[in-house]
């Protein structure tokens, strides 16, 4: 049972803003909420259907409070039209569990805006073991609801900074790569990398901001082969960037 | 000027089912309308607004016929919430102008739903100069208009045929290569690969289904670099596995 109050208190963490003030974040759904509890991030409160609580609810002294809701109390809280069983509020880390743990591919992310494109970045980053993001202070919240449900789970195993990416690439003294037009394509590159790096990747439409490009020391090209394409979507050319930067397949042919 | 009867006649071709009977399908916006304009294709009705057409009115004789309309005529006929001054009626090809074309990679796709992951994949397999891509015939329609937006133009240079796959995989001849959790890594086959080959990619969240994973020859997995990530996106994964089997980075380490 949840009082009509505290229904109206929790609903407000819709608003983003709410959630920056507090530095907290929502997490929805049964897979997510899974991950949530095995993360070792503190979970500040659970609202739960009956469903959920009979398999679940034994965990609920691991949580700030627990309430059981019904599917249309569910459906006031959530961020998404079809709601699935669970809603929580977490507390966002001051450290990183993962803060010092060692990334060889850092990922540096230049105005990201679109939250489904920031969700399968972080999920991509995470498959090829890239622990730790760096992006523009104007990148979308890596806390925005639809950012966390698309990152499936990887939020809870990636380090996220927000800061001034030019001072912050001209400073960390790694070589960065970044895609441009006027790049080397890869297979030019494929000599022994070294084994600490940076990659940034651009603006969905804009590409890598003129300021971000000036710190680029090794600019790259995912090669058209043959193909009469004007683009590739930012979320595949990441993917190949990564998986060619940070993925087995380079180690493979030095 | 456009009539009310015409506007409603036209208006039709937003369903569906309408388009398929009649095999045509439409295509919206300045950028996509230009990509039609040079295709070839056969451009039965135009709609456009003024600004649209004081910059390619002149060009209307190609068209079978023009329409001068307003911002709220256009929005009747749009699929989208914010056309963007030019709805196309196109005929689909009877023979695509590309058919004879060789594409030493095929790409098949085996029950993609999702009309921007349809859309992106086409997208990809055109940076890739695969001109020929077999789908199952319960993947999401190619002239499905949200599949035509996304393609970004790929649309226009891609031969899309849907048949039995199992079947036309069974029959093709060719290597097939499909990602499966029990595949080989994929540096483990940077061996020269076939000139000729086929890459299938299987449903967003099922992966291949069993009958067409009995005909993939060479089962491949990207390997997941100390990531602890459950999947990659199925857009992500298949620019990957494209770039891997059809992009120049492979020609290179031969």
């Amino acid at each position: 049972m949840i009082s009509k109050n505290k229904l109206k208190e929790l609903a407000a963490y819709r608003m983003q803003k709410r959630c920056d003030e507090e530095a907290v974040f929502v997490v929805e759904g049964v897979k997510m909420a899974a991950e949530a509890m095995a993360s070792g991030f503190a979970i500040r409160t659970v609202c739960a259907t009956k469903e959920w609580s009979s398999e679940y609810g034994a965990r609920s002294q691991e949580f700030g409070e627990f309430f059981e809701v019904s599917e249309a109390e569910l459906e006031r809280l959530s961020n998404f039209k079809t709601p699935n069983k669970v809603w929580m509020l977490l507390e966002r880390p001051d450290r990183y569990p993962l803060s010092t743990t060692h990334s060889p591919l850092v990922l540096a992310l230049d105005k990201i805006q679109d939250p489904g494109n920031m969700g399968t970045l972080l999920r991509t980053a995470d498959w090829f073991g890239i622990r730790h993001v760096v992006c523009s202070r104007d990148t979308v919240s890596c806390f925005n609801p639809k950012v966390v449900q698309s990152t499936m789970g990887a939020i809870f195993r990636t380090r996220v900074d927000y800061l001034d990416l030019p001072e912050w690439l001209a400073d960390c003294g790694l070589p960065v790569y970044g895609a441009s037009l006027q790049g080397e394509p890869l297979p030019a590159i494929l000599t022994p990398l070294p084994a600490d790096k940076v990659l940034v990747i651009g603006n969905e439409s804009r590409g890598i901001s003129d300021e971000v490009m000036a710190q680029v020391t090794h600019p790259v090209l995912i090669p058209n082969i043959g193909g009469t394409a004007e683009s590739l979507n930012a979320s595949v050319a990441a993917g190949i960037l990564m998986y060619y930067l940070g993925g087995a397949g380079v180690k493979e042919t030095l």
